[in-house]
């Protein structure tokens, strides 16, 4: 298993699902996940899928600029860190963002054990 | 203890150090300690301190914006992830980067097993 390429993946099938169907990020949470969305914080798939559900657009678009990757300790988890930019209407400005996950393994693939994101105000 | 103020503690050890006395920071890190600057790695505290020190300045002055914190799971760590801004002398223009810290527990305190840093081009 090469590292990269598996953060590669996991980030295309991220932003790719939050932008075509948010609802179906619920998936990717267990019931210990963290969400700190801006500095505000919740616990569990529920409270997580509620939070990015209730962003006020209704469409968006991410687009990737880096990815970095490390394995986060024994437990087999890996660390991956995005930076990139989102825009939630044809006419808006995109914005600039960083994004951290923490995958941790269940049963041959990876669940979000933490997610935290803010945007990047130049 | 609270995770926050640890968090906030640690990052305002981390970046006065790196501000008054860089290689001071090589104690922070031990053995499998990762860093990814700018998407190059570096593994362990010498490879990392190398790197720190071959910086192209000589001083530098971090200010930090935001510091969010969540415990990284059973092993009682804690992921720090920091926005802020980065002066490399008196004229030149700040620089805005995000970094991800993984911190883990060794003898009632904290290293750093994973470190990641990007500055966020406007």
């Amino acid at each position: 298993m090469d590292p990269d390429a598996v953060a590669k993946a996991f980030v295309e099938h991220y932003y790719r699902t939050f932008d075509s169907n948010r609802a179906g990020l619920v998936g990717l949470y267990q019931e210990g996940s963290m969400l700190t969305f801006e500095g505000d914080k919740f616990l569990g798939p529920a409270a997580i899928a509620g939070k990015l559900g209730s962003l006020p657009f209704q469409q968006c678009q991410h687009t990737v600029i880096t990815v970095d990757c490390q394995p986060s300790g024994p437990q087999g988890g890996m660390l991956v860190f995005v930076s990139g930019s989102i825009r939630t209407g044809p006419e808006d400005h995109p914005l600039k963002f960083s994004q951290v996950f923490h995958l941790l393994p269940t049963g041959g693939s990876f669940f979000v054990q933490n997610d935290m994101f803010r945007l990047n105000y130049g």
